[in-house]
């Protein structure tokens, strides 16, 4: 049912699980178990923060913080399983929040360029996700956009995935109606035409009586500009105190339910590892899994 | 020494723990080894949460959100284990906060005729519990138990209860001084008198130094007025970041003894299942229940 | 690497792990086994609360929270592992933070007095900690430390630690620029000669990239008065939103390394027991441990 699930390394908001390579390759064995046939990393770097060493974002950040080469255990692990990778773009944190879409594309065309210098012909990529984030009509990560995908296709010529999130009461103080959210969404489909692919809306911003409405339009309006359409069904949960704990079963359930009587094409999750894998570093994700490894069972 | 829990379910402001049925049956039965008799629904719906996939609710919110038949899980349970069930009725989370105590009493004398007619003869139901929580003369809320209270009794006549809070420093800026409390609080005795039978004042908003004194004099209230007085006995931690993890030991000592000084007719906890359970998602309840357990052995 | 742990009971701002006696000879052992030998008591007392059941602070708060002999457990299982005790002294949370250094100290006087006729002897007191933490020249912490240094020594002549952190942007709105922090601190090291023997600066407050320079700086600082420098590795993150969970392993691993690079001392963290144990409450520590042991093995 879901499957596809981000993998949160580098951590933008949620905390480091700590894993080496044994406990990432149990946890691709329980995703292939699962039916997770896509994985997507949410950002290769963040910041001063990289999922391999860089000698991109090392001359950016000459201490930089990185752990091992994620990058090439999950390229490995993805392989082993038959799983496709996409690779996430670097986040300087900077150029795009600050107006500047010239600077945020040419740090990552060089990392781009460098990632396919030493990772370009593994097996398992698959794709490439555009990790800037937009609920709106935002110039900047257009332009971002617009130069970053047309460079991503000249390296290789891979499906590219954006997730966008709406601007959801769960987030936002003032709320856009979801009349105005389709026509601005309408603006901006006709702008990603050509060089987004795949469209995976996050579902976690809004009411609950309100995500189907959602999750229709959505569809509708990638659909009507050629993308295919995802549901990003987040597994975490957005009505507690913590930031941020494994969703609520019935949550989860509702909400890949009405993604998938939307119509939508795929399901993929933010994310497996932290809240809904039986190895996850929450007591509650082990329990999510377990329920929905007993609603997977009980569908056939 | 604590003999009832709350079970909480649906969650408000604490992550799931996303429990099935076997999850369940497991921490029942060790509750039973801990000497717990009584279980209290903490609310059977909020919103758009249900804890049985209940018509009227439905009707209300065509999405609900619902896991399962949690109450006849609750029920068949209790009855297991020779506890008795209280229910706890529905927070629509609009009416009672908008002062329209009457929409609120409407929706939740359906819903709770909805409930006697599913469940009202099983044998393990022992009480009724007003879900709406106040901590001064409310009189929205007030409304609402004087409507419910007379409806509840008149589907079966079982004792109500009521779980209160104070207006204390942990919660408000502006605390209410010892004497207003009670001076209020008398008045609100007075209203609640006929109407409610237990009084489970929250004992986690205070000073520590000061609930000794609240315990005392609440449970004087609650005898002038012919109720009875239980303590509810938070095992969550208030003084931390997190919102909440389990309570420390030394804390939770503190208030069974300050409770049982005081000569309170019960301690109930805010709750047993994540917060002092052996089960519990979080480890830090399952030591808890480690030194609870010592503790109690200790007494003999 | 890392050779010394606070103990973080009395839990100021972090959940309690509700540990008894079994769980801490557990932890006890696993320092050992990854070479710490130093342990500090993070504070003896905090308000209302206390490691030990203390006349002296009983006096002051007549319900005081107070969990076994917490002091006789640690000093007993310092001395088993061959480590070093310090002791923390008493924060009262109310009169530093008043402008009132006397009151602060006389009861630290009298507090320490108590401790050195309980536990005066025991072969594992290695040291004091004056947990009075400060970011500045702070003349109410100064005299505090002034008129207590002076005091310990009177009782046990033993070295004396003290832990500031930075005016860094991970806590402040307004940071403290790096030449500005060190005219400052030139002063309060001028100021602490000769009542304080050993400087552990927290090492989280400041971006990762000013890390190495500060840590280089403060060891300069402390070397020109005199005194010995420890870094204070933090273990639990600060870029997230959970206060606090286990840090990333790479994050660790970069703030070793720097403080290894300046040259300090010694590295003692806050803290081994709820963030990088084998045995902690939280998973990721667990991993985090798992990782830094790896990482041990791989140095040889």
């Amino acid at each position: 049912m879901i499957t596809a699930t981000f993998l949160d390394e580098i951590s933008h908001d949620i905390p480091s699980a700590n894993w080496g390579r044994a406990e990432w390759a149990r946890d691709f064995a329980a995703m292939r178990d699962a039916g997770i046939d896509t994985v997507v990393l949410i950002r290769a770097g963040y910041r001063d923060r990289a999922t391999f060493d860089s000698r991109v974002l090392r001359a950016r950040h000459p201490h930089l913080l990185v752990q091992d080469d994620l990058v090439r255990w999950f390229l490995d692990l993805a392989a082993e399983h038959g799983m496709g990778f996409w690779f996430g773009t670097y986040d300087s944190g900077e150029h795009w929040m600050q107006g500047d879409p010239e600077s945020e594309a040419r740090i990552n065309r060089a990392f781009c360029d460098e990632f396919v210098e030493r990772y370009g012909d593994h097996p398992a990529l698959a794709g490439w996700y555009l990790c800037h984030e937009i609920h709106a009509l935002d110039e900047t990560a257009l332009a971002v956009y617009g130069e970053l995908s047309a460079h991503l296709k000249s390296l290789r010529d891979l499906p590219i995935l954006i997730s966008p999130y709406l601007q959801g009461p769960k987030q936002f103080a003032t709320p856009k109606p979801l009349a105005e959210h389709v026509a601005e969404w309408r603006q901006v489909f006709a702008r990603l035409r050509g060089r987004v692919d795949v469209v995976a809306f996050q579902d976690g911003n809004c009411e609950f009586r309100d995500l189907p409405e959602y999750l229709r339009l959505n569809a509708e309006l990638a659909r009507e500009h050629g993308m295919t359409c995802w549901s990003n069904v987040e597994s975490f949960d957005r009505d507690v105190h913590i930031k941020f704990p494994p969703i609520a079963w019935a949550k989860l359930r509702f909400k890949m339910e009405a993604a998938l009587q939307a119509g939508v094409d795929k399901l993929i999750t933010f994310e497996w590892s932290h809240f809904m894998s039986p190895h996850s570093m929450f007591a509650s994700a082990r329990t999510l899994h377990a329920r929905y490894t007993e609603w997977l069972a009980a569908r056939g």
